[in-house]
């Protein structure tokens, strides 16, 4: 079977993790009779730099063809902050409606977690962040700007149609995983949003009776998910609590350095994206350093939605396996470089 | 001096955690010569169950000619979730202008935390939350609510009068601190209000020439506050930013326990109000169990706030005391009893 993959390697350590992960996929491939048509994508700060180009038609048509997309990661200090995340990332979670942005929470054998104590079979969740819209969706006015009268007005705004999308998506995999599904919201507060979530998910829970739910105030999920993450199965959320969230899941599972992610199309109208959570992290590129854990997980789950589960979880596992004899879970510590590590992965892929 | 203090004992622990404070509150007027004039006022959950009464006229009359309000915590499983927080908590805010939530994130020595290795050095900061404004105005709409095209817009209101105070607060409390402002936002996203926001600490900082300024999404800010909290040493942020950081704040100086807030007021419009930041905890409630030391803390708070830095300080020193000695930090396991615990820190007070 041949999967027609763009890569966009991006800045910093961008093209480095997925260098690694690109070894990681070749091994895959010859081990379990499929085919990656990879076709190179050049994207990101210094694209942008160099062409003055972001969200253009033509890139947009390239892309659209494709099964997926491998992202590296985008970001350099000569780019103001919120262009390539306005311009190029929400650009493409919109067009391509990634509906869902998931994010295991995962805690690996052998990664230094900052949580004393914590150990893997406690932490273990994954967490389901809508996409498209909420307080992402960048409607906003400011009347009398620049005065001392200067009102700023941001809105949230929240279909049903881009509510339920996701929540039927985490009841489904709460299901898979045999867990409770937990909504996390402020409806205490956010009335209006908040109905809509809860009605939402009660609704949709009629069609999961196995499926035991609940809910938890963003604050108070804050909380418990560094303190007693086995609370938590399956998350959902809206775009900007998950963004919130998820970092903080980032943190307990012990760094950005192996955290995957996905962002997800769900109706066949656009590719799904692929990366680690990481961004560029411009102090160590170049230095061959960048832990490539999360992009070859993020590889992954990549395969996974594919329909290659077998390789997905050799992938995962040859990942998991070499994550437990690493010394630390990123930087000069680690031992090995980037492009060893790509290649011990991909060897035990190889392995299997 | 005389200072006329409104308490609020409210429901669940708050009783028990508010006469612990008193019992210190009446060592420290004896031992710093000063007059606390206590009235009682009737509210919180089981009070609305039995009155139907929330922000009444005549409360607000009450509370209004009052120095300070002590409050011990509302809520009850039989009020439906977010009457009491919309229909009281947000009404005093507003109603007394209560405009900066100020919540210490301190690990003090002896505390248990979850994260490890932490040491007290490396966790000493404070959280400024904006208190009146943002996405806890209460706007909101719902077209063709209860069908497949449901649409909620919920919206977050910032004033530049709203978000100055705030920021002046926060840069003087810096300044005393002789330590680093640090902006708390997602203004990448959340352009309209991160413009204000942002343009209001770039203008105010003019004034405070010695405090460093600095910027961290609220995402990041997420990740850092449990791996590397000596980040931080005073943080400004919106309210609903504020509500889901200052919970992981109280995570990481070792839970709900140990932490304090104040609401302030800044302008002489109203009172001030003092709190722990735990809940009503029904479950516990009753067994002279709960932890009294937040409670005493935002007491030695609201000491300050009324010029008795001397028993405030005091206070503190006597509650860190015990705290060190303490097996755990809540529950059961603490040895001591809530009234024992007020006792004991009562005593430390006098012999000061
Ligand atoms: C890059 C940026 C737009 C982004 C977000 O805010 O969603 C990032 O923080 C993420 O979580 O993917
Ligand atoms: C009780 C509720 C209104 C409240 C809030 O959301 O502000 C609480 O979580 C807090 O942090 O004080």
């Amino acid at each position: 079977k041949v999967h027609r993959l763009a890569v966009i390697r991006g800045d910093g350590i961008g093209p480095e993790v997925i260098d690694a992960s690109l070894e990681v996929l070749a091994a895959a491939q010859s081990e379990f009779g499929f085919r990656a048509e990879l076709t190179e994508i050049s994207a990101g700060a210094r694209h942008y730099l160099a062409t003055g180009e972001l969200w253009t038609p033509a890139l947009q048509d390239q892309l659209r063809g494709q099964d997926a997309i491998l992202f590296g990661a985008m970001g350099d200090p000569a780019v103001a902050p919120g262009i390539l995340e306005r311009g190029f990332i929400l650009e493409m979670r919109r067009s391509f409606q990634q509906a869902v942005n998931l994010r295991p929470v995962k805690l690996y054998p052998g990664v230094t977690t900052p949580i004393a104590g914590l150990t893997p079979e406690r932490c273990d969740l994954v967490i389901v962040r809508e996409n498209t819209e909420g307080s992402y969706v960048g409607r906003g006015s400011t009347v009398h700007a620049g005065t001392p009268h200067a009102v700023a007005v941001q809105e949230s705004v929240n279909t049903r149609m881009g509510v339920e999308r996701v929540v039927e998506f985490a009841f489904r995999l709460a299901e898979r995983r045999g867990g409770t599904l937990t909504l996390c919201h402020k409806k205490n507060i956010l009335v209006e949003a908040g109905i809509l979530w809860q009605s939402t998910v009660d609704d949709v829970s009629v069609r999961f009776p196995t499926v035991p739910v609940d809910y938890v105030h963003v604050d108070a999920l804050c909380f418990y998910l560094p303190t007693t993450p086995e609370r938590f199965n399956v998350v959902v959320t809206d775009n900007l609590f998950g963004d919130i969230i998820t970092d903080l899941g980032a943190a307990v599972q012990g760094g950005l350095g192996v955290a995957a992610s996905a962002n997800l199309n769900l109706d066949g109208s656009g590719p799904s994206m692929f990366e680690a959570i990481h961004g560029s992290a411009p102090d160590i590129a170049g230095r061959g350093w960048a832990n490539p854990i999360g992009a070859v997980l993020s590889t992954a789950m990549c395969l996974a939605h594919l329909g290659e589960g077998a390789a997905a979880r050799a992938v995962e596992a040859a990942a998991v396996h070499i994550l437990a004899q690493l010394p630390a879970t990123a930087g000069p510590g680690m031992g090995l470089s980037t492009a060893q590590l790509g290649r011990e992965i991909a060897s035990l892929v190889q392995s299997n």
